[in-house]
């Protein structure tokens, strides 16, 4: 499988949702297979909060491939034989692309708290700018989970017939009040660390010992994240062997896991992005921009398909049945499908139990 | 209804199952009602991980009432012309029975962290000396919620037949490691906080601007404490009005309604209580200091009323069914009735949809 990671420069200002501008702003993104002569085997691949535009394959020296390397590569459910697949670093995000910590032109100082809020549809805007440079006029798919997802259903719902095939899962039409409490632990839990110097502060400091605000917020998302179920087959109630029950910092299994992963993120993860792209998650509404969710899905002329997950407790099941079920109550029954994976691991299912849709894509898109 | 609070001190020292002793210490207490000549008609309610022995009636010059006014009283319920209702605060906690941050004897200084880890049972335990002071030696009933749903099955298990009939709602049999991934949240949040000064902080710096560490974190538990559903209905996906969908820090009625509980709680609630009473809450697990859940079951010869609540999702309903099914299985089946309270309102549910409940309590505890 061919990998191609790029940078993109845009010196046109972007018009985002707000009214404010982008200007000029840089899109990284990453390339696996060949786009075909005809230009018509374009697969884009959306990404979540904390994902990147790496979505497959392995750079060398890495230990770790791409976030959805399952499922997309040679052979696979999305077949890089027979796919040109791209996935881009959304705005706002801390891989490349711009966002709070690029240099807020003509300064070489970063935006940080100048930068502007940007939203899923303007995540999606640039995606479509980028495709246009690439002279990519229509894709054959896109596929999201998560905040991709919601990339996804944007892209169905304001560029109608840009993608044969649409598959968003692990979304919903609009972001209830359950992930916005959850999104405000870690924005507050950053925003009241002092190290962060109200947006002031040098990531350098965070990338040895990592980020308090940032590793404690992050632990609240990872219980988001998974279910009691997951959490019970994982962890279960073990104890860390060395420490003690009645040791008032004696740790269970499920602990140590939440302040591994709480710090080890927190220590590459830029704070300031985190705060943006939970904003643009929470600001979500696909009806925004249209009457009604109702005339927002009557747009859509793509194939779609929505993806829940049973024990999804962040964006629950319904949510996205709720979006067919809209869409076949007004006669849009033959564009949509929605189809509900048997699972108890939780919201990060879409990243872990490939094995439960990849066949589902692949029939969809085509082997 | 009369209302009595008063403090008894122990000399006696109290064996924790630590194998650690508290010596001396102070309970405090109320008492609503007045006790019989028999002493027959006495009721012990037990509070939750942020509940106080304050659990009924008004004090002069407060707004608000004890946090289960609801439905004890007279004439409720819990009826206090018929019944001596007692509410006694869980030492290791900061309503003034002995805690973290109660002198350590012989010296004038707070415990702090030289405080011993206290168990479910040891609060049980220390509940017990204080009834048999009080001349106390059977009660007609015990009732409690979430934590004090464990207290309350704590009794039943440690002092099989010192109460005729015992309740026990939102609560389980063994902490899962969902609802100490939570705790963890806080835990991290508070022990973080510089201003914590590793617990050497000073109380009164925290009653006027409040401590985010506790804030924080108390903002995951909340999130704990409701559902999707009831935060639907609360919130939904209204704007605080002053504040702008495209600015940064602009708010959702849900991040308000966190960030004021989050921070008025952190005023007045001690840290370092918090961090002991969720350890005692993470360490419980009805089967220690037994041979099995099914062995610690078998001793109990109380009338057992286990109480879930539909969309409790920090203690699930299926975990309360799970003492009544193993109580059933081993042919315990006329001592224990499950009852589940049709309800999405989350965790909290026990403490504020009452009138889903109190019939139940009051046909039987008898009215």
């Amino acid at each position: 499988m061919k990998i191609v990671t790029k940078k993109e420069t845009f010196t046109n200002p972007l018009y985002l949702e707000s009214g404010r501008i982008l200007e000029p702003y840089e899109l990284v993104y990453e390339t696996y297979g060949e786009l075909n002569d005809e230009r018509s085997n374009a697969v884009l691949i959306t990404h979540a909060l904390s994902g990147s535009h790496h979505a497959a394959g392995r750079y060398e020296g890495e230990r770790k491939p791409g976030w959805w390397d399952g499922l997309i590569g040679d052979g696979k459910a999305v077949d890089t034989k027979k796919f040109f697949v791209i996935c881009v670093n959304v705005i706002g995000s801390c891989y490349g692309s711009t966002g709070p910590m690029s240099p807020m032109y003509p300064s070489l100082e970063p935006y940080r708290f100048r930068f502007p809020v940007v939203t899923v549809k303007d995540m999606v805007k640039a995606q479509r700018i980028l495709l246009d440079r690439l002279g990519i006029d229509r894709l054959h798919a896109i596929i999201g989970g998560s905040m991709g997802g919601m990339q996804a259903l944007r892209f169905a719902v304001e560029y109608p017939s840009f993608a044969r095939h649409t598959i968003a899962m692990a979304a919903t039409y609009a972001t209830r009040p359950w992930v916005i409490a959850f999104n405000k632990v870690v924005q507050e839990a950053i925003v009241k660390d002092p190290r962060f110097q109200n947006g002031n502060y040098d990531p350098k400091d965070f990338a040895e010992e990592g980020f308090t605000g940032l590793a404690v917020g992050r632990m609240a998302g990872h219980i988001s994240y998974l279910s009691p179920e997951s959490m019970d087959r994982k962890f279960g109630r073990a104890y860390v062997e060395t420490d003690g029950l009645f040791e008032l910092f004696g740790k269970f299994q499920v602990e140590r896991y939440l302040e591994y992963n709480g710090y080890g993120f927190s220590k590459w993860f830029d704070p300031l992005s985190y705060l943006y792209i939970t904003k643009a998650i929470n600001i979500f509404d696909l009806s925004r921009g249209h009457d009604s969710l109702e005339e927002a899905l009557k747009r859509i002329r793509t194939d779609l398909h929505l993806i829940g997950f049973q024990r999804d407790l962040l964006f629950m099941p319904e949510e996205m049945r709720h979006i067919a079920d809209v869409m076949g109550a007004q006669g849009q029954g033959e564009l949509v499908r929605y189809y509900e994976v048997e699972s108890d691991y939780g919201h990060d299912a879409f990243l872990v139990e490939l094995e439960k849709f990849s066949d589902y894509i692949a029939d969809v898109i085509g082997k």
